[in-house]
Parts: C-alpha cells; structure tokens; sequence
C-alpha cells in the first residue's frame, strides 16, 4: 500500500479517505445524515449523494440550529494564485447549491496577504492581479449578490484587526509549528497568517459551516481551539475528497503543478480537447479488441471520475456510461469525448457568467456587503 | 560590579552606558557631532548637551542629508498603558525640539496591538481607553499639527499592511526569538508584531531619525537589516539613558513596578510632593550636621539627577545647585524642595497644553494626516 501525505500545502499519493477521517478526527456523512440534509432541502447535491462530500465537523449542528431558525452562515475563501482550474469549483459549486437552499449569507475570503506571503518570488503586484482574476471566477458562479460578501483581506483588514489580534493572542508558535509544519525559519507574517484564515468563522454570532477540500481542515481545528473562548461558536465544516488530476486518481489537481495536470478555467475548446486526450490517464485497455472484450476500468478512468463528481449530474445518465463503459461498449476516446463536450460546455457557460458577475455588489454594494464594510468585529 | 538587563522588556541593575555602545554596535555621541549639530540648530538641547542622548546610529547621515536639502523625517511611538509618567516625556521632548529645530514630519505610531497582545490580562476596550489617554498626553507637547501624523495601529492597520507582509515576509522566526527573547510559547500575533513596529521607518523615501531609550534599540536593528531590500534607507537613531526611577539610580521608571517610582502625569500637587519627599532617593547624609560638613553625592541624588535631565534647563543655576549641594549648603529636603517645584510647575502646564492639543488635526485633518490617510504604503 502506498503511501500519501494530505497538509493544507500538499496532497500526494492514493488517499485513504477512510483513515483520514480517524487521523482528523472528523465524522463520515453517513446515510442518516444524508437522508436528513435530503430532507430539509428537498433535494441533494450530487457531490453529496455520491460521497465525493465525505466528512463532516458538526453538520447535524448546523441542521439543529436551520431547524430552531437560528439559522447559520456559510465561509469559504482563496488564496489568491493564476490559473484557476476546475478543481477549484468543487467547493464553490457546493457551496452555491447550499446558499439557494438555505439563503444564508455566505463570506468568501480572498487571501491575498497568505498568496504573497507563502509564495517567494510573488510580487504585490501579482497577487493583487492574480486575485482580481479570481474574484470574478468566483463570483461566476452566481450567489446571491446580497447575501454575498466576498473581500480581500489587504482591504478588510482593519475591519477584522480588533478580533485577530484576540485570536492571536490565543495561538501560539507551537501550535502553529505543529498544525502546519512551520518552522523557525518561517517567515513571521506566515506564522502569523492562520489566525487571519480564522476570523471570517466569527463574522456573526450564529454557527459557521465551511465547505472545502480536506486539506483544509487543519486551519479549522485551530479556529475550534480558540472560537468558544473568544464567545463564538466552533465552526462546522463539510469536507471533500480531491478532483483527481488529469493524469491519474492519486494526489489532487494543481495549477502549479503544471499545466497538463489540471483544466483551467482559461482553457479554450481546443485546448480542452488536447489536453483530456493527450493527459488524461484511461481506465480503459491497451486495444480497441481487448476494451470491447474485457470493458474498461472507471474507477481508475479520470474522464469518468470527472463525469461523476462534476459534469453529469443526471444518475441514469451517468450509471448508462459507467456500464457501457465495464461492458466495452464505449471505448476510451468515447469517453473522452463525452468529458470534453461537458467541460467545453461548462467553461463556455462560465465565461459568460463570468462577464456578467456581480462583482460589486458582492464587494461593495450588496446589502450584507455594506453592512460588512460598517462592521469592525471585536 | 552588579549585573544589569537592557532589553525591550526589562531594564535593570546598574546600566553600564559605555558597555552597551559596545554590545549593541551602536555609536557614542562624540564632541564632534553634538558641535556639529549645535552649527546645523543654532542651539543644543540640554540633553543633547549634558549627554542625557549618548548613543546614535548614522546621525551623520540625517545631518548630511538635512544639509544636502534632501530632509529627513522623525518616527517615534508609545504601547498604550495606564499612567504615563515623566520618563516617557524624554524622548519626546528632545522630538519636539528636533521638529522645532528641522522643520520636519514626525510620525507618532501609538501601539493599541502591542499593548493588546502583551499584556494578558488586557482587554481590547482597556487598550482604547488608555490610547486615547496617552494620545493627548503626546499632543500636548505641542507638535507642528500640520507635520505630525498620530495614528493607532489598529486605525491605520490597512494603510499599512501591503508594506508590512513585504516586510514580515523578510524577518524569520529565528529573529524574533533571537533577538526579543521570544519562544514557542508566544502568542503568534506578539511573534509578528516587531515587522509592524518597523512600517513607520519607511513612510517616506528619506531618512529616518528615532529618538529613543536606548531599550528600544532591537526594534531598529531589525529594520536596518531589511530596510535596504525593501527600497528604503536603514533608519537612524538617537538613543537616552533612562531617566532613573525615585528609588534610585538603578534600572528605569515604570508605571508598572508601581506608582512609587514614577511620578505621573496626573499626579496631582500634593501627590508630588508626597512622593518625592517620601521615596525620592537622597545623595545627602544621614544627619543635617554630618550633611553640612561632608556635603551630599549628586551623582547619586534622584532629585538632582531629575533636574539635571529634565527640569531645570539652565546650565549655571544647575551648576549652582550642584555646587550648593556638593558643599553641604543644600539639605536633601531643599534639594527635594526644588524639585517639587520643578515638577508641579511642568505638570500644571502639561495638563493646560493638554487640554488645548490638537489632537484631531494631528490625527485626521492636519496637513500630513490627510496625507497619509490616503496613502497605501507598498
């Protein structure tokens, strides 16, 4: 068995889904928990439905309080960085779902003081360009624009400052050492950088669920160190399994990476094409005699993997190709093919969206983005 | 000889001045520079005179730039606490007298963050409160309100913060623990705070001058080695001695050690007297007799010493009292007499500047205020 390494600044190896739930400590969403969420909402998100949303800290928490009306909120964030690709639209894509059928608001983080700090040849320069392009990625996908805040720590700092110095003052180095494998020689804006990542969970007084990649989870643990002593809730949160990279079901798709692991949001049809059939790793045989004979593999096959998690979200549909793929019915160009459709079709979607965000709104003018901007939290 | 402690956090024992030129790499204020600085002013301040200032970094460079027409600017600061006292008037009062003298900006950074982060039992609204104190204690020394920008950190937080990653990114945990004796133990907001103490030393392209207590001298050698790489100067510093608490002329005055060494600012007439009177510590003799024969110590009387620093700024009557004191003429009491007088004059005035002190314009609407609150430093 191999091995693999899952830290909020790296994600390597065949994970064991399973065992990270007992090393982090968090809950499976189980069957219970899903025929609940179905209830409350109606329906449910196929990243749900299909597992690829695994674990859980306190959601039955969070559907305790919806269901007394306290209500909650909802928090997710960026670091700031070129190249956003589809992966970067798991968490977002749930979280868009959660907010329609919940109308909370939601506070989406831009972290662009962490993307210049963790990165040593990024200028402010690239970061303040880089986050600009994200922003409006972000804002793509549709939330409501006044339920929506999303904003920049460099501007909103000071509004955060009285609360981040007490959510400082309770962390210490070897915390941080620990959490995030800093060192001594970790520069100090770094170390200083997971109490900011903390703060956007204490925006209101109700509980805070946080949807994002399991890698993540460490900074919330921190925040569940400290929140209650500092009179707010600990937060929730719901956790994915990674969007494999092109080249195979192990690690999880990074920009920096190299571009011919992952499929950016910039990527144009033609570039789609070359990339899903030059890069993406195949479940299918080395013939075309073989595949029809012995079927392919989709547990392995990227293309189908994508399918599921993102881009078919009809089940008929989706259990149509998974047979015909094991039965050697669709060879693995055709499944290639049906991937590059969905992507070309949903990246064209998103650059019109994209244009016509409201990015404003959601940074400046919306109803809860003001009332934000005349909020300093302490 | 006794052992003695100079560091941010603790003066003690019996401060050997000539050693600590030596063991900080900093330079004596020699006859050549004070003559030279006498040419450029016109005039010296007492302090300057009587070597009160004994230390200095690079003040040949301020004093070639002000001759070069290229100027220069001041940068000092306070950690909001309770009970400001005389010993916190010395380096401002010589600030006052350069401003007066260079015409130049002067930045005040009040510390509302430090204050916070370390003292534990501190409260955000504990912090404001004693900011807002010290604040007009600061403007009541009269600064040019068109030149003098106060500001909390907490205020201008995001003003500064661009300029204060690039610097945090540069200063590693190793330094801060090396050279403020910090540990892993410290909260992580204290650990990062020595890269924001930096950021006023490089508001502007010129040089930088600090007038300081010597303590604060780690602050500035950590600016001086990242200052260059960040596109700015090295900053310049003017060091003091400390101004020796009542007890005796050992170790530093201190609100904190309790109210008995240090007379406040708001101590009023009878306070003043009573506590000079009562823990003032005399170079006199035990018995008016022996006293009057023998003649008392001046080197070791705080009363005398307290004169010579800050209260009385005439050079022949200092030396008369010295000679008056030294031959027995002056008792102890009349020596504490003079002083009180001193003192309760300087506080009467104090509280009426106080009350008048512009403390708005200095802060919002002066000339360089307005100036700063629209600039983001990067």
């Amino acid at each position: 068995m191999k091995d693999f390494k899952v830290t909020p600044w790296e994600v390597s190896g065949s994970i064991d889904y399973e065992k990270l739930i007992k090393q982090f400590g968090t809950s499976r969403i189980d069957e219970k928990l899903t025929e609940r969420l179905e209830r409350t909402c109606g329906s449910l998100h196929p990243m749900l439905q299909r597992g690829f949303f695994f674990s859980h800290r306190d959601l039955n928490l969070i559907l305790d309080d919806y269901e007394k009306g306290k209500g909650f909120f909802l928090y997710t964030g960026r670091k700031p960085s070129k190249g956003m690709h589809i992966g970067h639209m798991v968490p977002l894509t749930l979280t868009k779902w959660l907010q329609d059928k919940f109308k909370c608001n939601l506070y989406i983080e831009i972290t662009d003081d962490e993307g210049f700090l963790h990165k040593r040849d990024y200028t402010w320069s690239d970061v303040q360009n880089a986050a600009t392009e994200n922003i409006a990625d972000i804002a793509a996908l549709g939330f409501d624009p006044d339920r929506t805040f999303i904003f920049k720590d460099s501007e909103y700092i000071k509004n955060m400052y009285p609360l981040l110095l007490r959510a400082a003052k309770k962390i210490t180095g070897s915390t941080v050492k620990a959490v995030f494998g800093f060192d001594d020689s970790t520069n100090i804006g770094l170390s200083m950088y997971p109490a900011i990542q903390t703060i956007p969970s204490m925006f209101e007084k109700k509980r805070c669920l946080i949807p994002c990649a399991i890698d993540q989870d460490n900074y919330w643990r921190i925040q569940r160190d400290i929140a209650e002593g500092l009179g707010f809730h600990k937060t929730s949160a719901i956790h994915s399994r990674f969007l494999p990279p092109l080249q195979g079901v192990e690690g999880k798709m990074s920009s920096s990476a190299g571009a011919q692991t992952a499929i950016l949001l910039t990527d144009d049809e033609k570039q789609v094409k070359k990339k899903i059939n030059k890069y993406a790793f195949s479940g299918g045989k080395d013939t075309v005699e073989e595949h029809r004979k012995l079927g392919g593999d989709p547990t392995i096959d990227v293309p189908f993997q994508w399918l599921s998690i993102m881009f078919e979200g009809d089940d008929k549909k989706l259990a149509q190709i998974r047979e015909d793929y094991t039965s050697g019915k669709i060879l693995s160009g055709e499944m290639k093919g049906i991937l590059i459709e969905k992507v070309n079709e949903f990246l064209v979607d998103h650059r019109t969206r994209k244009e016509n965000a409201e990015v404003k709104k959601m940074m400046y003018s919306g109803k809860l983005a003001k009332k934000m901007w005349d909020t300093i939290h302490e």
